[in-house]
């Protein structure tokens, strides 16, 4: 079985996204700038066939994100706007045709819904019954390979306080938001046991890379 | 008239002191470990007559923390944990009778005390008037030197809140504290119109750079 990775980008006052999301701006007010280091590489550049990118680090660290992935599970907030009953079930996601995940997406959810299959090897799954069933779920999907913890702060924290998380990469931007989603909250003293393995940084953003003792 | 100067190490968790402050962890516990970085330079060790610390970014960034400093503010929490009135005055700070300041720290309280002079060129003053007396004050003590505001994180709010802080340093080291004191809080939305003008790091430490637009 892989690993259960999860990786991030923060500003350095600790939010992982800005406040007031709306469907304008998913990432909240200010949340977009916190990817700047990232649409500025080679790789993620790639994705829309433009060759223009940097490479060097944050390029090898983008790659890293998605690399050896076999599934993904995100959180309903990150899924999209609708809550509640999903309605009409028009929402497919923020992404477009072909989301950028190209395997099985788990999205946690109080409401059931039939798979959402996209373009390029995405499909929706809707777990309603937590978090664990989430993962097993997941996993049975990768196979061999990991299993990405996707976002957002809150599902992240509901795995980190689980103790369900391997490995973790936190991407650390300059940026101040001031407000927001913040990452390292409610998680009962912290997430235990991780250990940083590595700490590097390009004058955009520090990468720390964190290990769980015993994963 | 100098820079107004906020150094800062910080968890990545976002922490500038662990829990549960006593006498004998006068950071809370964990707290020391964010020093590790300081504790390994040789600057650090030069203090105590070492010549064997670490040289390199660290060391140069360690070093710049008290260069051109003429005068420090800081927090009675800071100061001690005596709480209310000073009592027998006993209390002549954490630092022993010759404190790593070498020069007037104005210490923020409500309740008045005489000026306490330790060896070494550190005075402790202290102030009832409030922040922008402390900053006057610091201010003409250090001529065309530079203020350090040297903390805790509530006496940095106080003085980032009001716009007084020209530049800030922020020492990001990889340790999750899980609990303490929070550096960015309570800030009304956050420092304004801070832009980072460096990002380096060790492998035990990010150092980010922030100047004040207009500063």
């Amino acid at each position: 079985m892989g690993k259960v990775r999860f990786t991030q980008t923060m500003s350095l006052d600790g939010y992982t996204a800005g406040p007031e999301q709306t469907r304008k701006e998913p990432l909240g007010r200010g949340g977009e700038d916190l990817h700047e280091w990232m649409f500025a590489t080679r790789t993620f550049r790639q994705m829309g066939g433009d060759e223009s990118g940097e490479t060097g680090l944050d390029d090898e660290r983008m790659r890293r994100w998605n690399e050896n992935i076999g599934a993904h599970i995100m959180g309903r907030n990150m899924f999209g706007p609708v809550r509640g009953d999903w309605g009409d079930e028009d929402w497919r996601g923020w992404w477009g045709d072909d989301p950028p995940y190209h395997a099985p997406v788990f999205v946690l959810t109080h409401h059931a819904r039939e798979p959402v299959e996209m373009q390029g090897g995405t499909t929706f799954h809707f777990v309603t019954e937590g978090i664990e069933a989430a993962l097993a779920r997941a996993q049975e999907a990768a196979g061999t390979k990991d299993v990405a913890i996707a976002g957002g702060a809150s599902t992240a924290q509901q795995y980190l306080r689980a103790g369900l998380v391997d490995e973790m990469e936190l991407h650390v931007v300059p940026l101040l938001l001031g407000a927001g989603e913040r990452l390292f909250e409610n998680l009962d003293g912290g997430p235990a046991g991780f250990e940083c393995v590595e700490l590097v940084s390009s004058p955009a953003v520090a990468h720390y890379s964190y290990v769980r003792k015993g994963a």
